[in-house]
């Protein structure tokens, strides 16, 4: 199943199934133009991932890191299937990062990696939104990482068994492909990931770990239309403004 | 006024007011013993400030950034006085940092100095708790600075007008003076650090910054009991474990 949040026609918030052009509650369907799409969790926290694919560690010149590079966005970054981000105003180079996105489904502290999956509720699609100007100079990726809307998530939640272990990760800007890539291309994987972040923090319902981008990374234009594709998930469309 | 968060004999969650020795609510005052205090917000998101005094960039040999170094700790951070705090496991040296925390009233974006304060519900104190094992061998600083009980916040939020322009931040572990400066030693003020990080984020109703710290952190043993007290609001008091 794929589960979707959004506002029905009585303004109600619904966590119901996605079916990819209609969404259903209670034995209601909806057609999209019907309801307000919202991100399908509302997480405490986004915990991202740098570098976990080499060749996109590669294209930045960087090291593929021993243990998982880590880093934060907060609830103001999150955005929904649908929506127009705002890039941060004066900002020269802001890149999209297509990226599998793992939804959390209970809490979780110390989870060894073979429990890590039943801490899982879903997949999902996210942009992991990057304001380079800011975060080649900065030495926290706050303004680069953190800023309003830069964490669109959507459109759904895939149960795990919709996502194969080589699931396809695809960008698409104004329909040509710029990231194309596998999950298991990963250097650390979804259990991996679990059991490491978990050591330090509390992972809550909702919570979302964004496990990092393959290469083809570039910069958005005014107006861009962007497609991230998780297979077995589905295709969040965004929007970006300047 | 001082305002404080605590679950009443009833468990109802109050925000009450702060005496000191007392809590009040309602027309009913309460002894301490009486109520489970809480943190006195519950931020969404805790934005912390590197480098902020020169000398505390100096004892790390580091230099003072030209705009504010920002990071980011999430709600799993957030303990409050009272609490006990568990380090990290395995962790050699993990510090103090005392820290004027600033409290935000309603949500802010795009807002200027000038009109900063208009947007701050009152300040607290708050222990930027610091795993430097980690902190010094990552990137980007979650291990070290965004693991659960990180930032102990309280024990009240004060009115501005409680807090003098050179109010004293201090440090005592197990009675001993660590740290002891006054918060005009800030190198960006409030009003500059509301309007630099509201370019990027939208801060929310109980979000806290916290400022940045002064010279003289130093590494926690097990068992300590910590004082984190700023002039105008209080003593912040929690304790360690390892």
């Amino acid at each position: 199943m794929r589960h979707a949040r959004f506002r029905d026609p009585s303004g109600a918030v619904r966590n119901g199934e996605w079916h990819g052009d209609s969404v259903s509650f209670a034995g209601e369907t909806y057609d999209l133009d019907e309801v307000e799409l919202l991100a399908p969790s509302e997480p405490s926290k986004v915990l991202c991932v740098g570098r976990n694919y080499v060749a996109h560690a590669e294209e930045h010149d960087a090291d593929v890191p021993d243990r998982p590079l880590l880093f934060l966005k907060g609830p103001n970054t999150v955005a929904g299937h649908g929506d127009t981000v705002t890039l941060p105003a004066g900002k020269e180079r802001v890149e999209w990062e297509a990226e599998l996105g793992v939804v959390i489904e209970k809490q979780a502290k110390n989870v060894d990696k073979e429990d890590a999956m039943e801490y899982v509720a879903g997949y999902t699609c996210v942009d992991d939104v990057s304001n380079r100007d800011d975060q080649r100079s900065e030495s926290q990726w706050v303004r680069g990482k953190a800023f309003d809307g830069a964490a669109p998530i959507g459109p759904c939640v895939a149960d795990p068994e919709h996502v194969p272990e080589d699931a396809t990760v695809q960008t698409r800007v104004n329909g040509e492909v710029q990231q194309d890539a596998t999950i298991d291309q990963m250097v650390f994987d979804v259990p991996t990931l679990i059991e490491e972040a978990t050591q330090y923090m509390t992972l809550e319902p909702g919570d979302v770990i964004a496990t990092g981008t393959p290469e083809g990374v570039g910069p958005f234009d005014d107006g861009d239309h962007v497609e991230i594709e998780v297979q077995g998930v589905g295709t969040l469309e965004h929007e970006v403004q300047r």
